[in-house]
């Protein structure tokens, strides 16, 4: 088992235990090298009862015997004062004014939740992508009033973008700027959470629209994909990719799927002439995130796993390798319009939802970002 | 009831007629004005029984009483000899050897095979894009040694081609040329055949490869969006749409649909600037092709139903529109990377099978092209 | 087009005209050779408002034209006195209060809710089974106080008690009394309603649990195979098949099927020998309930169709046969612990919910039950 | 690690090893703490390649090392002499006459095909269930010409069989013998080998009709259930329940559901009164197999898990508990017709095939069955 840099036990809480996010943090914390399940936090409608009787638990593991029996808060910061880290699965409903507040105690919080995700103090990590934009986080804690020691927010991006920002990040490390990327993803129906997408809406069907879904991915990935730039005044600022202006086109569609988005990428690269595909399957192997360098516990061994059958990657068949913590990459080949297409598989309620918040958190650790005492 | 040319009914022969397209044939053709079902075709392991006996009958419609009782025979072109069209559901091993005899005993075939698609003398006809493509049909016939009055063979596109060419087709009689057209497809079993897709293979899954289909695709679309060249030697070439070069980059994906092919489309215009999303929305809705104008009594009202709402075109709410012989699209939208996008949906079984090949024939009836006695 | 007795247009309303019953009524009532749609009712979310903006259209059809623009009213009887008849699509939380004042008010009231199904004065009716029944309404408009001259409220039945209490009926007919009955039933998702099951509860599953049906079946079946017995005091009652005792045991499942409810049932008569196999399967050919013979306008050609094939009914190809109106029974054979086994399938939303609610409208107008001015 | 009786690695082969079952055993083999996967057989096809090379994999998992370009042999029996144990996943049609030519070459055959279940000299075993009928083996072997002195074959049961006889045995145990017992099944796709059933016959489907499959249920529940009856001439005949008649009916029905057979099961006992269903959950949850008393290192913990949520066992979520080892049992009521009925979930590929063979293995080592040298 991993050591943490103090070898110690890290007890971390867990906002919005009973929701769909928050039962996947609960399977996947309960097993964690690091980090101790210390409090669950819920709505005042589940406050105050055992865990067991307060979820609709809908995991195919049972509850893990350690939060079986333990009682949920509400959400308010004063039960998660000895919890160094706090995980929050919450709705977007009530993340922001939840999250603001615990980060107002000083409480450092890992959010799987839209809200914070476009402020300009907040950084947007996908783990395996740009661990580096937790250098803002000094910025985020000094602007605060008065300024905070260990609190801030960190968020993880949706799961749509997390998954194919990975290989473009590869590629970008590899080739230089890309220009232009077109991407339409086939989405499954654990990404609307519980109750989520009715039955009747979805069986012998496609939904070829998820409210919000493309501005995300088309904002988004320039957050992430882009740097931090040093202004004059001392301040960070996100760049947006601004330098080497990238086109995001994303079109988003639902699918019957359980988990699991799948989607089509092309994309366009600066480089003239550009990367071949045999290139470009070279470079996606080749991808070592720093997660997996300085020793994160939850990377997978392989950040990108390169399919060479055609008729690969599939969901119901590579979701679950690597307990969904990489991403699957098949079919790389040339595009006729841009330069190369390929297929990116991604597990929407592991890397590209809790278990992206939890890397996040490990990094922060042996960054020194978040203070274990 | 639509009366053809000379008021009378045409005998019609199918072959292939056990299969899922013969079956399609034969639900649209019991209720035709002009053409009267006289003859089915199928392999030697059905001919002499009553069709009701030979079919693995998968429609949901019970078999119509015409065809009951119809003794299937062996596909041999003197079983045909008193049908003035053929309509062919041949599967790709057989379709090669038997139409061409068929048309050697001068018969006019009218097919669903991929096998003569690519033949410079066959035209492939979208029957709302490229019925002018039947010019070319004499010289097919003046190619044959002997050379054929009344015989030929007419293909119509594969399923996911035909379904995205006819708003392309509108865009550019409105817009002129389109230069680059990016689709992603998310294709319903049913255009695998029976049993096609083995249901372990798709249940809760995609797959993102159909072998063939996106050079299918690529090339299909040139042939037919493309003009046809008079030489100076009389003699006619396509000209697969050289003079405005379109290139066109498919994604091919299998879905858990059983009927309707929907497809994410891109498209950029050699107009600068390219129209608005407003004007495409109209051009589309005004779009009236040939077909509708000189009455073939199964085309549709709407060729392209124009959907207003975000979600929608949706496979299983919007499939049998029309008796799905026309198109729907939705979410008309520009696109940060080319100008345009949009979904299409297409019924594969209908419009995109064997509704196309029955247009045809009636356009061909329209035209002269088919003699009828 | 079949005439009514007085050759008029009746005039009905719809109470819950846009839910999913609601829906079906519409599309069903459209068409309708005796009934013209007047009125339709709503939430007071949705009054005021054309219909094409109150309702989340989820049919396969387009909204009729007829009620396109027509403006929904609140669920208030003064806004429906000029209908003759009121279908009632309401959930059970509003149908308790807003039925009962309908009735009040004079109206005639047929109702796909569960709210008066127990109500001893309140025929439950499946129409092609017990539509004697409707000589109790009389009786129930005598108990209002003051007497009623044309309200009444007449229910039908549960979806899935509807399915197999026809061919229980006809069985019943031909061989006296059936003893004891044992159902599984394989339920569609859109007996739900809308949004009704989410799909992460039923892709690639099943759900061996439908709060309270199990009960509705074993309940609503003797209320419905039962005479009804008429008292010293000239009170009729209903007698629950109690001169014959009938045991039913129920197993409900919930399927990933859209419409249509598979049931397999085992039934074992009073009568030794029982019939045999082929027995059976002539007395569900030959079974003609009432409805057929004076000449309900809605009623299938074939109350029961008895498939040979070893693996039919099945709900896709089957379902639709029909409009859906009739039933389907295949695999008739021999039980081994009780007599003789079956499966039936029954269309959820057509004869489980909306086709019945109009055929007991239609009886009861042939009967003179409902009086048309 | 448990240990078998000699401490030793024991070599084991797979015949049709490429198949779905073949895929399964491998799988779970390749951990095994007592066999060593030593040899694969398969078609004249797949001979003669590395297995990565013959296999189709559909596995969730990759292939396991040990396996990957290990040589596939021929179905000859001079390819298995080292092995202790041979596991047929052999179709029917060709196990018949190779698992008798590896039984006459003295191997001893753990089969799960279908062929010789009814042999009267071939123990049919569900492992939680009658391993007491390995008793007839020495039998087998005195039967065949020269006697055998290692070779035998041993088959496992049906998988809808297997699931059901386990809860079946558990009450027989406590309560004394079962009269009758009615059964229905929502069988997986899996059940049905791949390609198996076509996507086209199963999605938004039920398949009413599974050939064979009512037939084995009746007749294997009979001889699993049944005890062993020794003649006055000493030989030893299968009493088929024969003492206590045990009249069983199954209806079978094949869902869209990938893995996981679920039942509806209803059963009167011949003790009057009969157990409540208090006594018959308890009776459920205290059964203790011999297989887990005596240290099968396959068994799960609960033979069968007894769900208290009125909706479970539910396919999607317990089909991979204890690895699918077990059986889970919900909703344990009265039945108003036989006595009790209750729901059963079995994994068809775990408990259901591949882990039956396994865990019979096991059995037969520790018994001395199998001979290790």
């Amino acid at each position: 088992m991993s050591k943490n840099p103090d070898g110690k036990q890290i007890k971390v809480g867990i906002l919005g235990a009973t929701g769909t996010v928050g039962q996947r943090f609960i399977t996947l914390l309960a097993e964690h090298p690091w980090f101790t399940i210390h409090a669950l936090g819920a709505s005042s409608r589940s406050a105050g009862k055992p865990y067991v009787q307060a979820v609709n638990w809908k995991q195919t593991m049972p509850i893990p015997s350690i939060v079986r029996e333990m009682i949920v808060q509400e959400c308010r910061s004063q039960h998660f004062v000895d919890c160094a880290i706090i995980f929050s699965g919450l709705d977007a409903d009530a993340a922001s004014e939840i999250e603001s507040a615990f980060r107002s105690s000083d409480l450092a919080v890992f959010s799987n939740a839209k809200n914070y995700r476009r402020d300009p103090s907040v950084p947007l990590i996908v783990p395996l992508v740009n661990d580096s934009h937790l250098s803002i986080v000094p910025q985020q804690q000094a602007l605060h009033d008065p300024p905070l020691k260990k609190g801030f927010i960190v968020t993880n991006a949706n799961c749509s973008t997390t998954g194919y920002v990975i290989p473009l990040r590869a590629l970008e490390k590899a080739f230089g700027p890309i220009e232009s990327c077109l991407v339409t993803t086939m989405q499954a129906i654990s990404g609307a959470g519980y109750p989520g997408v009715p039955s009747l809406d979805i069986i012998d069907n496609i939904v070829p629209y998820i409210g919000g879904e493309e501005e995300k991915m088309e904002w988004e990935t320039l957050k992430i994909l882009g740097g931090i730039t040093d202004g004059d005044d001392g301040r960070k600022t996100f760049d947006m990719h601004a330098r080497h202006p990238l086109r995001v086109s994303a079109s988003c569609n639902r699918v019957p799927v359980i988990d699991g988005h799948t989607m089509c990428v092309s994309v366009r690269f600066q480089r003239r002439p550009p990367p071949s595909p045999q290139q470009v399957r070279e470079a996606l192997v080749a991808y070592t995130p720093e997660a997996q360098s300085i020793g994160c516990p939850s990377v997978p061994v392989h950040a990108i796993f390169v399919h060479e059958e055609p008729d690969r990657p599939q969901p119901r068949l590579d979701r679950y390798y690597q307990d969904g913590a990489g991403v699957s990459v098949g079919r790389v080949r040339q595009c006729p319009v841009l330069d190369i297409k390929f297929v990116v598989l991604a597990n929407n309620v592991s890397i590209g939802a809790a278990t992206s918040s939890i890397i996040n958190a490990e990094l922060a650790v042996l960054k020194g970002v978040v203070k274990v005492e």
